[in-house]
């Protein structure tokens, strides 16, 4: 039987930030949650674009030549390669879609780096 | 220049029910928009998931042996294979995540068949 999910609900079963929980898979793309706040580190994915939808809050997404707000109702596709970094100044709840081996630190290896995120 | 989408101005961008617009990319594949108003065509894709996922409004997805109601804030997987209706008593507005060449109707052609949907 396929069933619907509720982000709503899938986000009430989690608070930390920055630790990505897959809620889905299609094709070779898996849909992640995430709840943002504070600053993220610099990083960069070598061989994956990531697409970053905000269900609630907003954050700042900073490059290393411009910064650009994503609030409610609006996404960003960050390419492969292109170096960036998620602020939040104050908590934001995000959707992602990535492939599910994607590593929410990229390049960088640090304390809130995530290699298998948990399904919920 | 990394640029950010926002869903309501590209939904404000069209009015006609069924025919996806293409909004971004994301590795193999492609985040789209659609209106959904009536009854659609019983169809199926043969070899891609599609990620239906609300952004106003509701809709029913009827299987053959269920129904599942998709309200704001929910989205449902279809994996590839199974036989889908999407109806909507009033119009829904969907976000789409899919293969950038997933035609509507999948293994159906039928007037509203959309086989290169639109960039917008």
């Amino acid at each position: 039987m396929t069933e619907k999910v509720n982000l709503a609900d899938k986000l009430a079963s989690f608070s930390d930030h920055w630790a990505p929980r897959v809620i889905g898979d299609v094709n070779d793309c898996a849909v992640k949650l995430v709840k943002l706040h504070g600053e993220f580190v610099w990083h960069h994915h070598e061989a994956e674009d990531e697409l970053f939808l905000v269900v609630k809050g907003r954050f700042r997404m900073e490059f290393r030549d411009h910064a650009v707000t994503i609030g409610e109702g609006e996404l960003i596709v960050v390419p492969r390669g292109v170096e960036h970094r998620p602020v939040a100044d104050e908590e934001a709840h995000v959707l992602l879609v990535e492939p599910r081996t994607t590593v929410n630190t990229g390049n960088v290896t640090e304390a809130r780096t995530v290699r298998s995120p948990q399904r919920i």
